[in-house]
């Protein structure tokens, strides 16, 4: 079977291919070929198939019909422009998160056989804030640019798949921890770097209370997640491709208990008020029970997350930051 | 103040123009110019203030902009292809009602005041089906073309008013009952045409129950819910700007009822499966209540929708009809 990751340079798409290589399949079948496709060529993968690394635009019909060559089983669609970015850049975040998701429509449905669409939505996409337990039927009410490009990429790849031009399931991620490199501006960053940079034995700014709650899951449970989108029967989805799958909630004082006294430390309370105006608008928990049902499995608690950053990332991160 | 109608050679968009050129302004502020912008040239309206009439393509950037120019205060948003025509063709109902709503996004956000926008979405954006009552905050899980675009352009539009570009008001209109002209292709055409074809001696076949109950209003008070859209405060909608406003659930049975009984014996029973499938899955009634909190005011009863259709299309319908 031939598989595509579009946005395979990034953090997640990175992961997944390095799963798909150590796995050699996809539910029992050899992948024939691997398609990594980023806005640079994503480095070199070792993996017991071929592997096609391109480098294009995914708002770009030309270079994302490159990318999803006939005979795609699957194409895991996770190229975008994150939130910060979006917000910061209207063009750009319509561009990618918009117009590059109907360039994926164009190439799927020049396809013979319509392949697994795995798109990665966000709980960017809802609003609600912190008292809220959001049902599997909540409403998608975005209060940013990239949650509203999502929500519409979300509808227009759902009656592409209604229509048969492919076959979607959509995920509506949680926020992924622990994130490798350094902290950067986007205003979920402190919820990795209060576990990462203590870890690194380096301080770091908590810019809200430890009461704050957060829906997260691991980068290796996001990673299951795709997966079994990818060969899960979708029959049961009916026309409601959209799956918020069961995360993790979990408040910062939680978060920090996992740490050593010494690494906790480390994080310093530095109370930011915009920060936490924007953060403060995110849904903390979600009910997650269609997809516990239909077998995405739940992440495990912070002890699980923070063992598999030290297995997978640590060493990796200190190397980047030239520790 | 300049107001324009995008898609004001069509039904609801004449009727809304008739309406501006009866009450001369808006708000109580006289009307400097109306621009009508349709695919064809729309035809001239008597009107005590200049009426430009342009032809053009709402998809393209360049028609919308000049049909919205510096010092538009109001943009009408009704050009669309409609629910069959999206269903029968993806490529022109994507053209039309997603990318000519990203060209209206576009023009507005040139001006130097951000217009305040009325875009018509529809419950066609909704499943449900005959069962449900549906509460203001049920997810738009859209079961054909024309409802996603419609709820994709409604995220869309509604990111672009939280940033300033413009200030949107959707309102997700009901089927609007009585439609003049003939019966059509459209799932929903008999809606109309069980109460226009009797009015007009002609016999017309019923294809589903008449306990099937559907959610409607009439042109007049579709027209009353634009005008105040177009003036009311938005403030109180926060980020969520779309309206379920408050339409009539009607049963088939009850609307035959306000026939005579010898208009009554021209509506045959002709069951059909294909369309009583379509339009079971519409939603029968919504709550509604945001919107009468916000002022929209709720549709009369089946006699005053006919009383309506009497006086204001009945003569041009016969007309149009050679009769
Ligand atoms: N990481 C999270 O916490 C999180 C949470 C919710 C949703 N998501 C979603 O999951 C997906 C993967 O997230 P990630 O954390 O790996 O993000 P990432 O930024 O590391 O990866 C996204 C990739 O898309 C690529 N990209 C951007 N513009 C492109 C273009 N025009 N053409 C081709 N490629 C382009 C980027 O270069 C990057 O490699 C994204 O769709 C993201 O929106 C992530
Ligand atoms: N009438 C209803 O029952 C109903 C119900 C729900 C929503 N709506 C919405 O209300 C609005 C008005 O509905 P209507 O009944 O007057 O429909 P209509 O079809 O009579 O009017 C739509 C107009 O848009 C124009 N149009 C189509 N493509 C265009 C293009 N590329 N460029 C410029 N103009 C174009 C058409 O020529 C037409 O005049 C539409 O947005 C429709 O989706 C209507």
């Amino acid at each position: 079977m031939k598989i595509t990751i579009l946005g395979g340079g990034g953090f997640l798409g990175r992961k997944l291919a390095q799963r798909l290589a150590a796995e050699g399949g996809l539910d029992g079948r050899p992948i024939a070929e691997l398609t990594l496709f980023d806005l640079a060529e994503p480095a070199p993968l070792e993996a017991p198939f071929p592997v096609r690394r391109l480098a294009g635009d995914v708002a770009s019909a030309a270079d994302v019909a490159k990318a999803v060559p006939e005979g795609t089983s699957v194409v895991f669609h996770l190229a975008a422009v994150v939130s910060a970015a979006a917000e910061a850049d209207f063009d750009l975040g319509m561009r990618v998160n918009l117009h590059g998701t109907l360039a994926v429509i164009e190439a799927c449905r020049k396809l013979s056989t319509p392949p697994r669409v795995l798109f990665t939505s966000s709980v960017a996409s809802f609003g609600g804030g912190q008292s809220a337990l959001l049902p599997d039927e909540a409403r998608q009410v975005p209060g940013n640019s990239y949650g509203a490009q999502k929500a519409a990429a979300e509808l227009l790849l759902a009656d592409a798949s209604r229509r048969g031009m492919l076959d979607l399931v959509s995920i509506r991620l949680p926020t992924v921890i622990v994130r490798p490199g350094r902290p950067n501006k986007a205003a979920s960053s402190f919820v990795s770097a209060i576990l990462r940079e203590p870890l690194l034995g380096l301080e770091t700014p908590l810019p809200v209370g430890e009461d704050f709650r957060v829906w997260v899951c691991s980068p290796r449970r996001a990673v299951d997640w795709f997966l079994h989108a990818a060969v899960m029967d979708t029959a049961p989805l009916g026309i409601d491709r959209g799956v918020n799958p069961p995360g993790l909630a979990v408040s910062v004082g939680e978060m920090l208990a996992a740490l050593t006294p010494a690494e906790r430390a480390l994080v310093r309370s530095e109370p930011d008020a915009v920060i936490a105006g924007i953060v403060g608008g995110w849904p903390a928990e979600f009910a997650a029970t269609r997809a516990k049902k239909l077998g995405f499995a739940p992440q495990e608690g912070v002890p699980a997350i923070l063992a598999a950053f030290r297995e997978d990332d640590l060493a990796a991160t200190r190397a980047d930051r030239g520790m």
